[in-house]
């Protein structure tokens, strides 16, 4: 099984979907993650690669957010468990790979790791020795594609059989940045926000334990709010703003039928504090 | 096989696609109805699902488009026939379900069911019981994918045999509202918007019938207007409005090449009626 | 094995996947090429198949960009090898249909077909006897798909065993644009816009040959500019114009990390010339 993601838009992907079924052996299933993952950015990369694919059974993932294609960065392949990922070398695979191991070393119901997942495990990770491609900038197509297929067809315990493999440990990592959390005050910062414009952060869902039905004082780039912690969505009106713990486990800032980033005043990578008040 | 429909966007979906293959059997096949159905619009899902599922062999439709999630609302399993239909008992699930139901009674060629499917044919509704999930805002991983992966593995003939299953007959139904209509005039609704801006309206084709070639008053909120109808968007000039009988077998307030929505100023839920002219 | 594609946006397209399941044998597999191609254009139809259906392993190959939908244009079969294609009879299913033939005779290594692939090549053209359809607006679902459907039963190789088919020799085709190209000087056309705002040419990339690290003199509808000559994207500074090879194997005007459509003010069919200029 593969699963594919990228930032691809439309139709490039259907192009590697054809070099995985023209170059693999058997009729692999295929599984779109996304294709239009936000463009060129590594860390939102890695952010929704680690939430979602460790809902998946044992895969060959092939993930290309790539702003560097066509300079020297390295392919990379990371094997995780029973699962690989094969990409760029820009540190937006080794964050879901090491969800992955973590995910089956929890042997968790198939519910999203918690935050905290960067804890260190061991994933390997090898370089790919990667022939002149066809084309300088469609490297999805030309070099992780054909590397997927040679990856799903020695199989993921004999990646050291693949001559185009060589280990490595200076593969490019990112590391997801923490917040600073104690009893009354988490600063961290909006890491990505969705498509319905929720801001998930990088503080941890666990930060909100026993403080549902209070408020909570937000301060942001642009001020400061006093927005009730809920947990749904429908715990306030129509239009209204709200904190709450997000699927991926993380404090999202949203409105009940709205957009968070606008009502919050926030982007990716802005700084924000969460203080609980005094009822 | 199970088909997906949601209002998810991007990259929500995946995670539904990871349980799924990951807490079922065999290796389902997987088919998307679409993740981008109209934000939480209960009634625009009833709509789309009932046009599309029909078409599909005895599947398990997993059918997520849920405003109330983590209300109290329950999680609902529809058995119509030899398919299920899994998500929340918010009204979306019973007119597909029926659909399904009359198609295949019907034993028609594929092509979609004709305006007025919703006859009482008999289908089987059954109240989820739910563990508490792992999230409160997507229920789609937590809830109703490994609900849809239960019912997959079990059987549809062999609900009754799931635990977390009981009969109900208090599912919250939804009927799409019906048009008044006589021979001189149709007044009805705006049922929904497609990606092309074509309105459809909740007057059945057959009002149509023996009036191409000839002009129709169309009366909406903003004003009337004297359109062709015709049989297919050729039959005017581009840039030109029309009605017509759409491939749902209701008229539809189209333009030739353009947006009907904008050029009849409709929008879902609007009242509208037509009223054949005199040549 | 079927691939998909159509300007059909969302949720029509499942309506074509279920009655492809539906109406076949076994379980064929359905993988998509895209559903945004651009609305009711049938050059870009027939670029972007083109470009991505030499990826693909025999398959048939359902297109359906229709702007002609419910006059009397015929419905086509094409055999190319051992695919076949079935869409509407204008122009979009014979160059991809040419390029699946040249691809398999050169037998290359999965990169896509070098520009000029429209060398004449032989396939073999089928029209479509078409029984009334259900629907006047919708024959991806009620003509495209079951011919599909009967194809992939019948096998690509026995077409001539279809009642439904008759051979032709009057299918619409359509030859993209060739540039006029000298040492001194190439003018040409901007073919398509990708989703990336990369404006692809139909100047061929051999025009740049040793030319990379030189500027160009790009002349278009709105003046002219130099721009650098680069392999890749990096090769320039983020937002920065450049001219490349695309991956497609055309000259393309690109921006670093922005719009080449915006920078260059290029649409497609608008024309332009690029010329060689002097240290």
């Amino acid at each position: 099984m593969f699963t594919l993601a990228s930032d691809f838009g439309s139709p490039y992907p259907a192009a590697m979907r054809g070099v995985l079924l023209s170059e693999t052996d058997g009729e692999p299933r295929l599984v779109d993650v996304a294709h239009d993952l936000p463009r060129q950015d590594v860390r939102a990369a890695a952010f929704w690669l680690r939430f979602v694919l460790p809902e998946f059974p044992p895969a060959v993932h092939l993930a290309v957010v790539d702003p560097g294609v066509g300079t020297d960065r390295d392919a990379l392949v990371v094997r995780a468990g029973e699962h690989a990922l094969v990409g760029p070398d820009n540190g937006s695979l080794l964050p879901p790979a090491r969800a992955l191991v973590a995910e089956s070393a929890s042997d968790t119901d198939g519910s999203a790791p918690a935050a905290g997942v960067d804890a260190d495990v061991e994933v390997e990770a090898f370089a790919v020795d990667v022939e002149s491609p066809a084309s300088s900038t469609f490297h999805g197509r030309d070099v992780f594609a054909p590397t997927a297929a040679a990856v799903h067809d020695a199989g993921v315990a004999d990646l050291r059989a693949l001559d185009a493999l060589t280990p490595t440990d200076d593969a490019v990592d990112l590391r997801l940045p923490g917040a600073d959390v104690d009893d009354d005050r988490a600063a961290g910062e909006a890491l990505v926000v969705d498509d319905f414009g929720n801001v998930v952060t990088n503080v941890p869902g666990s930060f909100l334990e026993g403080l549902v039905g209070t408020e909570l004082l937000v301060e942001t780039p642009h001020g400061s709010m006093r927005v009730p912690v809920v947990e749904t969505f429908a715990g306030v009106d129509s239009g209204d703003p709200l904190v709450t713990v997000g699927s991926h486990g993380y404090v999202e800032c949203d409105v009940n039928q709205g957009r968070g980033d606008d009502a919050f005043g926030l982007a990716p990578g802005d700084e924000l504090a969460f203080s609980p008040q005094p009822e």
